[in-house]
């Protein structure tokens, strides 16, 4: 059910979308606890598009920003969430992004909001 | 009001996309209930960055899935939200795509969230 | 915090996608009370990817329509929000954009709903 879209400066080669998408994928099953499977990623890079402060909140991003940005239906507890950006974070480092790149934010609706193909919505049963 | 954002995989050509536009706005002004005339869509392609399940909940995706992106005012029922998602998937599969392969989802804000032009707030009347 | 895209036909020149950055952000600083420092944007550029109505409540819109979709969190006024909209459409008047063309839409969510870096929601303290 979620949509996550992924935006990076430079675009990134097949395995490195396909490690990033398995660890944010990893990410939304057990900590936003996701039904399997249930993988739905959009990547686009920008190389000129990105306009970002370097050092907001005292954090210093570079060059090899990711934006993660994650629509889900409502119900994930403020825990659950924390978890999430723990472990993205934690899973993106062992990739070897820099852990003051990774950018997230979260954006939910309702249950009804989802159709999965078919023309049917599924969720809203 | 509603912005709507189309993405494939494969570019559309015009006559693709000028279909495609006007079906989802045909749902969005039938089933939704935006006024005529309501049509602001932006389409993107992206040739190698789609990465989604293709089994998800029985639903055999294929390269040619097509995610579509609602972001409208609250006020729509549930069953106004599943008659546009059903109509979108009649009307895409007139036009050649796969049913399983139309993903819709939707994301809800307020009246005073929306300006058409001018600096103004239109629908905060 | 806000998370702003912006959509536009034609690509801008280093020079446009700077001014209007810039002419954004002070927006979002003045009027929607966003901390200092507090950007991030992404650009997008569409040739041939945006359908919408030229003459949508009777405001009309050319080819240098531009799309400001921001996320943010929740707590802006509607009187916050009618001084962004006001705020963004003169300054992008300045910099030669047709006020016609300044299509603004906000999306909210809520403080932990946003992590900077490190894994953590530095909003929800």
């Amino acid at each position: 059910m979620p949509l996550v879209k992924i935006a990076t400066q430079k675009a990134l080669n097949a395995v490195e979308r396909s490690c990033l998408s398995q660890a944010i994928q990893e990410g939304i099953e057990n900590d936003l606890k996701a039904p399997p499977n249930d993988r739905f990623q959009i990547f686009t890079d920008h190389p000129s598009g990105l306009i970002y402060d370097k050092n907001y909140l005292g954090i210093e991003r570079s060059e090899g920003i990711v934006f993660i940005q994650v629509f889900l239906k409502k119900g994930r507890s403020p825990e659950m969430k924390k978890c999430f950006y723990s472990t993205i974070c934690k899973k993106l480092g062992s990739l070897g992004f820099r852990k003051e790149d990774v950018f997230i934010t979260l954006t939910e609706n309702d249950s009804i909001d989802w159709s999965f193909g078919n023309g049917e919505a599924q969720l809203a049963k």
